[in-house]
């Protein structure tokens, strides 16, 4: 295993100190538990927005707290989900008194954690679960489909309207409605390593890519031969199109997602492409957004994530924000 | 290899089409030769900026192409230097009249390739060569140092300054000084792979790392075997601040730069071990910057820089960006 840590164990803790103190002007890491917060006060009024999961999807979540987006992340160990005090101290910290919207993805140990979460926080409180990953129904974490980088749209989406002063009930359903008109897919060409395993996760032999991979090396839809980038923007618009079914003519954002060890000229070859076969099926690309924001550790191959866009969403997409990873 | 990409030869070509049709609101992609512009009209009276050097090290140059920082950069292919007509076709777009300033790495074929386009070009101009590397002397493509992801910081600050209404040999100054006041050094945990060949670009035991190693996959101080990231950041910090010899209480910029596979995770933890280091030698880190920004292809390892800063480049340095890789 070949990567910048010290010990296994102390990976999440000082990666958290470093980003910390990176972004000093942007957010604050809390520890025991341990989640992030903005630094800034947060308007009185404003609905919080609190998300999570397991570490090493970075810049998801931490990366996205800040005007416009997040208010608190509260991140687990590598692929494992974060405990509910986390999520509980999380909320307690940055509740303004408008509630707190959780937004979690669907992966049985985080729809738990932050099901015990709501259980025990008094505050309003409500919940948006993301599933936009096509590849399979359901997954070896996941019942149903499992929520990947679609998240990010979600977040900017709904952190915008909080920002705007929406309401509790709003957001939960924007949360919602973003998800459901959001689909994604992704291919490995290489595993990811978890630190604490010391070795790939899954076996991918020098010639062959996983088609569909989840965002944990989850198995996807086949292992196939390495194809061109242009059969696989194919293939995974085709899934992503084949299941939103967006209007002719319809407005989308298109995201290539890159998994964390593929260089930013890749993604934008993907980009490309996949662009072109969208406009050839009729749908016009909006707004877009290339480079690695829902990772999974140091996992070559990327992921594409559509979502259909309307005045309402595209207006929010464009609303400033200023995070550590995204900024406009 | 394994890389998303159609045929070897399409790399650029159909990476620079993504790049464009993802930021068309902020760059031109011009072909025959190839170049690449703001999209926005230069103010005229404004000094134009320009830089380029192979592909392979995105964002450098083209995704900081954008209001704060070049107005042009021309891409060569994969790790080859562009060439005079390049440079000479992008100096005759942006040139508003105040002269063009050509900011180029310290390669022998970039250096001789913008020498012949700033000899064949008519309108006023200068250049700043930049060569903070400090790994080694001389190297496979180098007299003299190489320039490495200083030059980044060499961009902003004198694409502030530009934009700010510098004239031509304020801007060369400024560019030479900030420069003068940067170091670098980077470690590669795997080598990059070039499409055309196909293969690695030098072979690295699981267990080894190359310390010094340049964007090129260049040969660095030394191979050994694989350390902890505390201990490659006391390497790099100690070989950086023993050739800048900052003053005590120096206001730095810290840069910690990923060469293309490497996680956000490990950069922000090697962020916080090399800051502790250089808190330890008594300067301070005023300004950081963590992520991926001279690449080199689908390497792993990364590089720190140090700039030492002074209030004129600490404004330089906070000035508005608006670039695909940098924003503020």
């Amino acid at each position: 295993m070949k990567k910048l840590i010290n010990h296994v164990d102390d990976v999440l803790a000082q990666a958290l100190e470093g980003f910390g103190s990176a972004h000093a002007d942007l957010v604050r890491v809390h520890r025991d538990p341990t989640f992030v917060t903005r630094a800034a006060a947060i308007r009185p009024g404003k609905v919080a927005l609190i998300s999570g999961g397991g570490s090493g999807h970075e810049p998801m979540h931490a990366g996205l707290v800040g005007t416009g987006m997040l208010d608190a992340a509260c991140p687990g160990q590598v692929f494992t989900s974060p405990t509910p005090d986390q999520m509980l101290a999380a909320a307690q910290v940055v509740d303004g008194g408008a509630g707190v919207l959780f937004i979690v993805k669907n992966y049985e140990g985080d729809v738990m954690n932050f099901d015990m979460a709501s259980e025990m926080y008094e505050g309003r409180h409500a919940s948006v679960l993301t599933n936009d990953d096509v590849a399979v129904e359901d997954s070896t974490w996941t019942t149903g489909r499992r929520g990947v980088a679609g998240t990010v749209i979600v977040e900017k989406i709904t952190g915008a309207a909080a920002e705007a002063g929406a309401e509790l009930a709003a957001l939960q359903a924007l949360g919602a409605r973003v998800n459901a008109r959001t689909r994604s897919m992704g291919v490995a060409l290489t595993s990811c390593t978890v630190p604490a395993a010391g070795r790939p996760t899954f076996e991918l032999p020098e010639d062959e890519m996983e088609v569909g991979v989840g965002i944990h090396g989850e198995p996807g839809r086949r292992r196939v031969k390495l194809q061109s980038a242009e059969a696989i923007a194919e293939d995974m618009v085709n899934a992503i199109t084949g299941d939103l079914a967006p209007a002719a003519g319809a407005e989308i954002l298109l995201l290539v997602n890159g998994f964390g060890a593929t260089p930013a000229m890749e993604l934008y070859l993907m980009y490309g492409g996949a662009r072109r076969l969208l406009e050839a099926k009729g749908v016009k690309v909006a707004r877009s957004l290339v480079g690695s924001y829902c990772t999974s550790l140091d996992m070559a191959g990327c992921s594409l994530t559509v979502t259909a866009l309307d005045d309402e969403l595209r207006g929010l997409w464009d609303a400033p924000v200023h995070t550590a990873a995204l900024r406009w």
